[in-house]
């Protein structure tokens, strides 16, 4: 791993994307996973998809799976799906509900703290309490459940998560629920994911509808114009900015941004910005979808933007919110997982409607995948010359979220 | 391949399984076949799937094919299925019978002992004698078709049959004929696949159908119960054996066992066992399949289990047998080949019922192949610790089969 | 690729196929694409595919793709189909027309030459002549677009053409048409493919219909008799071709032949000869398929083979001519692509069937399709003798070529 990060940083150019081997190689591709594992803490889904003690899911990524369960004391709890005896995979289906973990192979039962309670004839000198599920570290924030995969002491919770709180705090996700899920499967390796989901100058070629949805000042402003290039905000943008900035911490909502620089170690970039002067939300007419959450009780028409590390995003409207998972499963593989986000009270059918919920971002996020697939194509090629531009548009895309209200 | 071999043994730790790239390696798997194709006699057939002269079937394990064939001498031969001038497969069928075997790219041909007598247009110097189709080590016992794989001279097949020979007379399986053969492909590497097969600790969870056709106290005897752990045999399951081998002797039939410990050159264990009280052969309810074989006139209710190596196995009742091959076709792919022989005379429809005589071991089977393959899912996961378990209850089947009658 | 080349040459015995590995090696096989890209002029498909301004293909090998396209001044010009801002690709179907060339992803924009036109928002100091298409080594000959893919200067095209010129002259191909265009994928190294079209040995057991269209005499001659191995032409075949030469050069046609001795830059081999006695051209029974091309006002029954390098051919009769590209895709994997061309004028349905047009090479095609993919699951086995012969007919085949008329 050291070899590799540091070709990266000698074979890296400022402003350009990595070298071909970066998105496509498997070795890469294995210390990535040990990287993002140790550092990072991975969004991975949200606490209501587990209300009762016993209810789990599965969560996979690379070649690992990973049980997240509610105990019955309901904490929430993460345990490899691999049993201590023989490394069988305990759960087989992807969510469910359970009394305790008994792996179909020898039958050996786990209680829902992952300690093993049941191992049949062992000899008496066995040491149960030795042979507990592995955990994984865990913690959950306004219901967001997050995942670091080190070994040894992961990374702190509280610096990564405390600038995010005040942003959080209005939408209340810990009183949401999960409307709907989808997967994006998408044959490109992470990293061409995450740039492409970091910059806009793709928006306005290959994302109409994401286009019609959002301000088209903003959106140059953000990437897909002049100021992407020069850094600098447009005029006419500043001043929608700061109109709206205005307003809204005049109806008492938060406003304003942050964004790190590269060298931080999440990679983090948050802030609030209006979707489009006369949209409420961030639906195909702009018009609410779905009742309003949390500290809302008039729509502003903000959108919280909330990055919280490269494979790690949640975009929340006054009424309802987006959860993205960039998953790598492999190489030339990453799971695209969307989750939607709405009031725990709402109901399906009288107060949203899943297609109408889902619509900006299902129809942007199929596009995002055919685009990511053929650039994996171009990619794979290696005649081409390794001389891509990347960074300057994602670069303009951070530096935007930098700009201080 | 001696690097492999010296990091397996370092890395082995007594009763433990080995470390995850043993069974997920690519080289791992070549070095594997290698070795076992080298060491072993591997059980791949019964001779009377070929009985005129001419007949063949084509074998297949990683990437090779080999063609067994009866010759016009009444004798079993096997040959790569490559033609020594240009490499390609010969016999493209799974089974046939032809009078010389020609290969269909430039119409080379063979007799049946494997020496070129046709090639057409070849220069006056060319040495037909020196292109003979390269040979496979080939032994028959009983019927039984053996291959060993190594380019110098194979192991002394005496020394591998020499203990199994009494246990196979009574059988006479030379008479015998196959009545079914049936391929379980599994998404396993073949150690698992064998690990599975040696073990009878997940027969309780995993094997309802096989659990509820042998004895329980002989389940726990075998690794399904208190015995596993702790190596003794039940007082009970001990009363019940000594019992049938007092009666079985009576009836002039053979008993006893014997097996290797972990450094023996094949790795066998042998020996006989009443299937449960009351049931007199290996099927669903206990009543024959078929007619008697051999030297069994009545039955005895005995189960002969024949361990030849670790991927060849035998197990006969009075009235059948089965043999498995765990075949390896690559690192993660294992072909489970089942074979169900009967008396030769026996009538599919009149003597004996397909759905009836393959019933336990069919669904058993089945059983296998999905847990095989989801313990391979999980070793494949790189961040669980390396500590499962497995020699234990191996190791205990071993010495059970160790013990002397 | 010295280490490999070196490898070959001390591996490599005469009349011998090289080693196993050369067949499946993954590394072997990138610089088998990198050498034959270096140094070999591939043809890839004829200029009437792109008869406006604006049309082009994608012609795709191993992982690449490449625009081929004729442009404002009618001339053709290829292009690496990869963006040089991200590297996506550009062109997605196989086949259109485009007034200028725009990404799909961030949608810049180039012309028909190559040249960046358009890239929105970039700074002002960005070069947009920095960021032209990388160009492919393009030529055409006679309708015949061949590219190489050196980063340098390519191979001398004069020399590599010009004792083509007078083959190909007589046919005009110019003002030939694609009527079809098949592909064969086939599931081999693309040595074993190319190793199988350079050798008429294996024509009588694989190929009963191409050894119906062509004379026995001259099958025998080219390798698939007697004279295969003995390097002489059948006393039979010299006459009736000295017959057919006469009679030909009196009808003021081409005659002659030429061929490369193993050590030459391209391995070219080229030669008119006749079909079969009483047949006009290539076809089934040997009558005409489509109206006479170029010179031809009546039919001398002759065939003009080109052999312009190991993966490309053409074989012209006096109606039709057919191009042979072996595109190698993978190490296991090539996709054989056979082009028809008929004169320019010719209508489908009046003038030529499509069915009776490629009748003879779709057949034998796929022949050849299904032995060179039993060719290499032979090759694919590890343990089988390293022996097989090759180049003995090959050579042969040369040899043939090599007779001075």
């Amino acid at each position: 791993m050291n070899a590799i990060a540091s070709a990266a940083q000698s074979e890296y150019l400022y402003g350009r994307s990595l070298p071909r081997h970066f998105y496509t190689d498997a070795a890469i591709f294995e210390a990535d996973m040990r990287f993002l594992g140790d550092t990072q803490w991975w969004l991975v889904d949200h606490s209501s998809r587990i209300p009762r003690a016993g209810d789990y899911f599965v969560y996979r990524f690379g070649a690992e799976s990973v049980i997240v369960l509610r105990d019955r004391n309901q904490g929430v709890k993460a345990f490899y799906n691999v049993c201590r005896h023989r490394g069988s995979l305990i759960c087989l289906e992807s969510s469910g509900h359970a009394k305790a973990l008994t792996c179909p192979y020898h039958g050996w039962t786990y209680d829902l703290t992952g300690r093993l309670i049941g191992a049949s004839s062992m000899p008496p000198d066995f040491d149960k309490q030795a042979h507990s599920l592995r955990p994984v570290h865990l913690q959950v924030e306004s219901g967001l459940i997050f995942l670091n995969f080190t070994d040894g002491a992961p990374p702190s919770f509280d610096t990564f998560i405390a600038r995010h709180r005040p942003f959080l705090a209005p939408h209340d996700l810990g009183s949401a629920k999960v409307a709907v899920q989808r997967h994006y499967r998408t044959k490109a390796n992470w990293k061409l994911v995450v740039e492409n989901f970091l910059e806009c100058y793709h928006c306005k070629p290959a994302h109409p509808t994401y286009c019609s949805v959002h301000s088209a000042e903003k959106l140059l402003a953000l990437g897909a114009g002049a100021g992407s290039s020069a850094g600098d905000l447009s005029a006419q943008f500043e001043r929608d900015l700061e109109q709206w900035e205005r307003e809204t911490r005049a109806a008492g909502h938060l406003t304003g941004m942050f964004g790190d620089g590269i060298d931080a170690p999440f990679f983090q970039g948050t802030g609030r910005m209006p979707i489009k002067p006369g949209h409420l939300t961030e639906s195909i007419n702009g018009t609410p979808v779905a009742p309003l959450m949390g500290a809302y009780s008039t729509y502003d028409g903000g959108q919280t933007a909330i990055g919280l590390n490269p494979i790690s995003y949640v975009l929340a409207s006054n009424d309802h919110a987006v959860m993205f998972l960039f998953s790598p499963r492999g190489p030339l593989e990453t799971d695209v997982i969307a989750t939607w986000l709405v009031r725990s009270d709402a109901q399906a059918g009288r107060d949203y409607d899943e297609g109408t919920l889902t619509a900006v971002w299902d129809i942007t996020l199929q596009e995002d995948k055919t685009i990511t697939e053929n650039n994996q194509l171009g990619v794979l090629s290696t005649l081409r010359a390794g001389c891509s531009l990347l960074a300057r548009e994602t670069h303009q895309r951070l530096r935007c979220l930098v700009h201080e209200s």
